[in-house]
């Protein structure tokens, strides 16, 4: 089985001169997401939680609606890469297969930039009202994601995202080279535990790109906290959608950049 | 016209209590690239340099050999994204037409998984033997680069591209929310001021991906410079395809995870 670490040898130059190192590497893997035998996508990924990650993507692509749309799971390791095979329910193979002849359009037809762009900046879905966070559990959810993060002890270079509940901590923790496939991974286990994703926030170790918003309101989140800086087009999207979006939550502090309302010690609550 | 940089308001909660704020985030721009009328990708980019964009992902996805492939490129703002509209040579048009439909395939042959596996695990071009570096050169080659970031300089949260000569330092560089976008626009610009990508090194803010090999040895690059880590799949297909690959490059060293005999202050010249 392909494994998330490999230990590869190198030479490694520093004040002291030249000697033979061998450091902890991350896996990038690739792996096949097959519906009804046809590649949807090729994604690189670490070699771990593929089950969770085909669930978290089929769910935050709007592939499916809900984990029992996927009538059958296999994981299938080769030489090369691993398949996740998934078989549909029948509505939802057919949707598949239109969105897909949809998707491919008319060769040449001179317009398909405008069209695809238009596809690109679709709105994302409107999320409900969700929970409160106070002030000290945002600032401290990076720390508690920093404790949930094995893959990145070893290697020192790849993603996590992170479940956060209100007074509960972080309920689950998912790692991947890719943060999108880390929130995947994240959205395809609480899925497996029957956790509902409109009842805590996203917490991610990167920065928030328009990707990040798009899944988290897919699958009905109502906060993304990340480490790192927002994108403009993120913040305007999560504006829309009424998702609370929360950058640079390290030690100390955080800032807000959409939807304030959900955090703070106030009496207010979201209507 | 869409600007690479937005000033947007927040609120940051901090030791002090909350204020109000306004940061300087990157903005994340739909791009569609677009050939002879019909859209290949749409990428989220920051919005400058995107002439040198189109021009450098066309070569780095081989969709086309040289720059005067492309017959014309229009680069077009719409409300909600840019197209950069290209036509190609005719027999590059072919070619790129023929790609297209091998690419999307019978529907539900059942063997779709393994076909795109393989595909994603392509081998890349054979490097030629290229320039050598010293240990000084390459060991600089970050603080180098941090010298030519305004963007990162205004909003701490984009990559960077350049390229090293030996003996001249750094030629060009250029900047993306996106590190694979950064190397594309530094290839566009290399191949716009008839530089030859084989006489030098990429230098990258960011880790080393499998996609970043490919994109460089498609293009004849021989040497990869990253600050941080690279994947353990980045490193085989540096090592088989012939590329040099240098890592953490920080002030004080850096590691050689493929191909060392490129670097060093010693007479042997790759042959």
């Amino acid at each position: 089985m392909a494994k998330p670490v490999r230990s590869l040898p190198g030479l490694s130059w520093g004040a002291e001169g030249t000697r033979e190192v061998s450091r902890a590497l991350p896996e990038e893997w690739p792996v096949a997401l097959v519906y009804d035998g046809s590649t949807q996508a090729v994604m690189m990924a670490s070699p771990q939680d593929l089950a969770d990650f085909a669930l978290g993507f089929s769910l935050s692509e709007g592939i499916i609606g809900k984990p029992s749309d996927i009538k059958s799971l296999e994981v299938v390791e080769h030489g090369e890469g691993t398949e996740c095979r998934m078989w549909l329910a029948e509505d939802r193979g057919e949707a598949l297969t239109a969105r897909r002849r949809a998707m491919m359009g008319p060769v040449g037809c001179g317009l398909c930039g405008i069209d695809s762009l238009a596809e690109a900046a679709r709105s994302v879905p409107q999320v409900g009202p969700g929970p409160r966070f106070t002030s000290a559990e945002v600032a401290s959810a990076a720390e508690l994601l920093r404790d949930r993060q094995p893959l990145h002890d070893r290697t020192r270079a790849v993603h996590a995202a992170g479940f956060l509940r209100p007074g509960e901590g972080l309920l689950a923790a998912r790692e991947d080279v890719g943060r999108h496939n880390a929130l995947d991974k994240l959205i395809g286990a609480l899925a497996g535990q029957g956790i509902d994703p409109g009842a805590g926030a996203f917490v991610m170790t990167s920065r928030l790109s328009v990707e990040l918003v798009q899944k988290a309101a897919q699958v009905g989140c109502t906060a993304l906290i990340a480490v790192s800086a927002p994108t403009a087009h993120a913040v305007r999207l999560a504006e829309g959608a009424g998702l609370t979006l929360a950058a640079f939550a390290r030690a100390g502090g955080f800032d807000i950049y959409a939807h304030a309302e959900r955090i703070g010690e106030g009496e207010t609550h979201v209507a």
